[in-house]
């Protein structure tokens, strides 16, 4: 007799984002002008002399966002800046976005307006996009960058290296409790409208940077990504977190916030150049992260 | 007193979905890199020794699709065939796509794979992606296309030149009117997943087309596009449209049905390279569609 799971057939709901993605990418073709396939802050394709960098996120009412909460800006401006700091951590400079906008009849105009005035606060052109009827807001942005030279993965980091931060950590954390609590904060604002430190970017990439990625999942999370991408044992500092504890206001933002969009990247030795500020070294070991020996796990899982 | 609507500040559905992205498009940047912006099949942006097309559209359920009429793989399919239709209406070549998927908890996971499968059936790399839960399915896809050359545009259509059209013609309305009144009938088959003729394209590029784009809104409509853009009179011919009648069913089908995704182009002569077939001719006067001296207007409003 076979087995079935007692539910019927598995649904999307008993599986996390990331097994998901694993059952559906194997089924995608890999593209003949594919330089960079699925699995980093963004996808690399062949252009005519060259190349761009490419990456996609949508923002779902009531997922991501909930409108008392934020205005139309700020939910373009998270949109915006959530994908423009994917496109900076591959070492490039954005050059352009598309937008699909799902919209209820009921949205008023002008909250549509200061939506697009949050899409444009990065003066990154928006060059196209869709609109369509439905039950729920969302919002879908594809952002594109060039990039000189090749475009910094996530992959390359090694022994010896320095992990170094541009941005805020545990900031937009810090924002999103003191919202829920009814608290007066200024991190209420990073919450609201993440600014990555998009020109961090390409200066990594022209320092020599091994990898980076942008810090959306919480630092601890995204750092676990390079390692198991470089293959490599990332050893996280508490003295050079120190600045972000104060700034956070508890270890556990620092570590576990996720959406303060900054910059995580390695480098080849401790020169690292501004903004970047090292926080922890690379070394060998079983794929991971550490700090004070200790092995951190978890993060922010969207999907669940 | 100050003016008030009787029904409060201007909503979304007091609005179609062209005065709507008027009201946005001033809104948003140009950006340095754009070589083309909004109000073409697909937007030409700049990357280091050339440039890249890009479009995107998005799919929402209830609005674009039906679970009940179609497969997981149809609206997949269907996803990607419209994108690849606007990449090849700039005379460009496919080089990826990226897509963003909404899906509610309760989605079977064998539905996801197989609109992957639908998405991948036309062997173009899916180079990324984004997953997020939502309470109706929306499928957002952003495709890419290289061009030889300067990218065909809407624009550029003279009088004495040929209005020719490669693919189908109210095939996707006969099959979706079939659908609805329960009747069999092949046509379905093209209302599901229509197969827009992409080699086309690029075929229609070298040839020196002068203004294409891909019929998704109606032959009539969209030849208007054209004729505006261009400032051109477009004049249809019946008796080069008979076998598309033959085909369709009614003349009303293949002048005013959508989601075909053929490509209508303008050739500088009337000798038009396969697989276009000349249908009409480009003639100066005020822009618009005429046949057999009669202005036509009308068609397909997703949004309305």
């Amino acid at each position: 007799m076979p087995f079935r799971f007692s539910g019927g057939p598995v649904k999307v709901k008993d599986m996390s984002e990331e097994s998901l993605l694993a059952a559906i990418t194997p089924l995608l073709p890999r593209g003949e002008h594919t330089i960079l396939g699925p699995g980093d802050d963004c996808a690399v394709i062949e252009a005519p002399g060259g190349s761009f960098v490419v990456t996609t996120d949508v923002l779902v009412q009531d997922q991501h966002f909930r409108t008392q909460w934020s205005s139309g800006f700020d939910i373009g401006a998270r949109a915006a800046a959530q994908n423009l700091a994917d496109v900076a951590a591959m070492g490039a400079v954005p050059t352009g976005m598309v937008v699909s906008m799902v919209l209820p009849g009921d949205t008023e105009v002008s909250w549509v307006e200061d939506c697009a005035r949050g899409l444009a606060s990065y003066n990154i052109g928006v060059v196209g996009g869709d609109l369509s009827g439905g039950s729920y807001i969302s919002i879908s942005v594809t952002a594109f960058g060039s990039v000189e030279g090749p475009a910094v993965t996530r992959g390359r980091a090694a022994p010896g290296q320095t992990l170094a931060l541009a941005g805020t950590l545990g900031l937009s954390l810090r924002g999103f409790e003191a919202l829920t609590e009814g608290k007066d904060d200024p991190a209420i604002d990073v919450f609201r409208v993440p600014r990555p430190p998009l020109e961090a970017g390409p200066i990594a990439a022209k320092a020599g940077a091994t990898a980076m990625m942008d810090v959306s999942d919480g630092l601890v999370r995204d750092a676990a990504r390079i390692a198991k991408a470089s293959q490599v044992l990332i050893e996280l500092d508490p003295a050079l977190l120190d600045a972000y504890v104060a700034e956070a206001g508890t270890i556990d933002r620092v570590l576990y916030g996720g959406e303060d969009h900054s910059l995580l990247a390695v480098f080849p030795s401790d020169r690292v150049p501004d903004p970047f500020q090292p926080i922890g070294k690379v070394s060998a070991g079983q794929p991971g992260v550490v700090m004070e020996g200790k092995r951190l796990t978890g993060g922010w899982d969207h999907f669940a």
